[in-house]
C-alpha cells in the first residue's frame, strides 16, 4: 500500500516533518483507493513543538490535552520578547477549533531517531518504548564586571568563570549518573561581553535527560548543589528558573508490540529503543494509546544542517504507520 | 596651584577621562596665572585606548609612536563589521595633523588605579613603575551541532563543552602561574546557542596579563597546549588568532621617582606599583620618558557601573601631575 508514499522517498531533512508528510500521504493514498475509514483519521501538528523560541517545548499538545491551560500558552514570552499568541495571530496560524477537540482514539507518531541506534545496528524501524524525562532549568548568575588586568583573581565575582565551572560539570554529571543520562549546555550568554572586561552576567540553561526519573531528579540535585557551590564561592548570586520539566513517558505496550509486528511481516528489522527527544506523542499519552515509530538518523545528526534519513528508511516508516493507522480507524 | 583644578575634584566615575580632564584644567589654571612655559604643553587622548570594538587596543598611540602604521590602524574592522577610518570620519574624529607629531619630550599620564592595591594600603599616589605584558587571543572553536537529547556523550563534538573547558582552565593556569599574573575569559558567545541543541561553534577570547615576560610566555605555552589537547578529545577544532600582544614596559626611573617625591613633597602617601590594565604611556615610552600617576579606584572596580574615585584622590593627583609637567617643560 506505500507504492503511493511519494514525497517522503526523497529523504533529506525532517525532524517532525516526516510525520507530518507521511500523514498527509497516508490520507491522500487512501482517497486515492477510496477507503474510507470507520474511525475519521486526522493529520495533527502542533505549535511549538520546539521550544527553541517559546518554552516550554510542546506547548501545543499540552494544551490540547489539557496540562496547559490555552491563556498561558498564548501569552508565554520568547527570548526574543514576542508573545505567543500575538505571534500566531500575526502569521495566520491562529485557528478557531475549540481545545481539546476532537476526542482522540489512538495516536500514532512516525520520527526520525535523531540518535546513532537505529543506524549503528543496521535496523530500519525503531519501536519507540517512551519518552525521556526532560529537565530544562536556566540559570542567572550575576557577579560584578571588573577590569581584566587590574583585578586580583581573588577579588573577582566572574560571573562568566561560574558559568564555565558549571558547563565543565555537567559533562562529569552525565558520566557519573551513566546509564542514558545525558545533560547539555546548548545556550550561554556573558554581559558585557568583552575581552577586557571580567563577566558581571552569565545567562546560561542546562538540559537532562533519563528515561529513569529516579536518576533525573538526582541529577537535579547534584547540579543544583554543585551551582550553589560555587556560585558562593566566587560571591556570584544565582536565579534559577525551570524552563521545562517532564517525567519520563511509556507509551502504550499493545501499540509498541503492533509497530514491532507490522515491521516484521514488512521483513523491515526492527528494534525497541527509548525516545532520547521530547515528541509530541508524550503528551497525548496521557489521554490515549500512543506511539512512535522512529526511522533511521544519518550518522545520528539531528538539529544540524547535515541530518539526513535517507528514502527508503522514510518510506519504510510511512509504511508501518499507514498500516497501524487504518488498523487502528478499523 | 591646584585650586584651580574643580572640576576633578567632583569626583565619580572616570576611567581614562581623569588623565585628560586633568590635562585640561591644567593649561587652563596655566593661563589663567599667566604663566608661559619654555617647552609647550598638549593635552593628549588617543583613539579606541579601550579596544572593546576595535583591536588591538591603543591603536591611536601606537599609530602615533610609528609602532602600527596609520592605514592599518584605519582599515582595522570592529566586532561590529564597522572600519575604524570610516567610523572616524563619520564622527569627525579624522584629524589631518600629521602622525607622530610634534615629537615629544616627555609624557605624564595621570588614572585611576582600576585595582586595589591603593585603597587597601591607604595610599593617595601610586607611583607607577610600569605596565603588565599583555595577551590576548580569539579561540574559534568548531563542532558539530546536535540534538541535546538523543545524541548520547560520547559521540558528541560540542564546542560549548569546550569553550567551558578552557574557561575553567583559565583561572586554574593563573593560580599556577603565580604571582601577579591575572587571566580572563570575557567574551564568550555559543552558536546556535539554544537550550537543546549541542553547539557548533564557540568563539571566545582569553586575556592574559603578567609583569614578567617569561611568565607571560609560560601561560601562553600552557594554554595553547590545553586548548589543542582539549578540543582534539572532543573532536572539535580550532582557529587561534591574537588579537593583542604588548610586552611588559618599564616607566622612566627618574620619572618615577619624581612622582614620589613630589607626592612626598605634597604630604601625600605614595606607593610604587605596576599597573595592570594597559595605557597609552605604554606606547609612548618607546618614544620618550613616560611615566603614569595613579588614584586610589574605590573598592578596586573598574570597567562597572560603581567605579568611583573620591574627589580628594582625583584633585591630588592632578596637583601631582600640574607639578610634575610644568618641571618638565622647565
Amino acid at each position: 500500500m506505500g507504492s503511493h508514499i511519494d514525497t517522503v522517498r526523497t529523504g533529506g531533512r525532517f525532524d517532525g516533518a516526516l510525520g507530518v508528510l507521511a500523514g498527509l500521504e497516508i490520507v491522500q493514498t487512501l482517497d486515492d483507493a477510496g477507503v474510507v475509514t470507520p474511525r475519521p483519521l486526522a493529520v495533527a501538528f502542533f505549535t511549538n513543538e520546539e521550544g527553541a523560541r517559546f518554552q516550554p517545548d510542546m506547548f501545543g499538545s499540552l494544551v490540547f490535552t489539557g496540562a496547559l491551560p490555552l491563556e498561558k500558552a498564548l501569552a508565554t514570552v520568547g527570548v526574543d520578547g514576542a508573545v505567543a499568541g500575538e505571534e500566531l495571530a500575526r502569521i495566520g496560524y491562529a485557528g478557531e477549533a475549540p481545545v481539546g477537540r476532537p476526542n482522540v482514539h489512538a495516536y500514532v507518531e512516525l520520527h526520525v531517531e535523531q540518535g546513532p541506534t537505529l543506524e549503528a545496528e543496521g535496523c530500519t524501524i525503531g519501536a519507540v518504548e517512551g519518552v525521556q524525562g526532560i529537565s530544562w532549568t536556566e540559570l542567572t548568575l550575576n557577579g560584578q564586571s571588573n577590569h581584566a588586568g587590574t583585578t586580583p583573581m581573588r577579588m573577582r565575582r566572574d560571573a562568566g568563570y561560574v558559568a564555565a565551572e558549571i558547563a565543565s560539570y555537567v559533562r562529569r554529571l552525565a558520566q557519573d549518573i551513566g546509564g542514558n543520562q545525558v545533560a547539555t549546555v546548548g545556550a550561554l550568554t556573558l554581559t558585557p561581553n568583552l575581552v577586557n572586561v571580567v563577566a558581571e552576567k552569565a545567562l546560561m540553561t542546562v538540559d537532562l535527560r533519563n528515561t529513569d526519573n529516579e536518576r533525573l531528579m538526582e541529577a537535579e540535585r547534584r547540579l543544583a548543589d554543585f551551582v550553589a557551590k560555587t556560585a558562593k564561592a566566587e560571591g556570584v548570586t544565582v536565579e534559577t528558573r525551570s524552563l521545562a520539566r517532564f517525567d519520563p513517558v511509556a507509551f502504550s505496550a499493545p501499540l509498541v508490540h503492533r509497530v514491532e509486528s507490522i515491521a516484521r511481516e514488512f521483513e523491515l528489522s526492527v528494534k525497541r529503543l527509548p525516545s532520547g527527544a521530547g515528541h509530541d506523542a508524550q503528551m497525548l499519552a496521557a489521554v490515549c494509546p500512543a506511539c512512535m515509530i522512529f526511522v533511521p538518523s544519518a550518522g545520528g545528526v539531528s538539529h544540524d544542517i547535515e541530518e539526513y534519513t535517507a528514502p527508503e528508511h522514510c518510506a519504510a516508516g510511512a509504511d508501518v504507520l499507514l498500516r497501524l493507522v487504518t488498523e487502528l480507524a478499523a
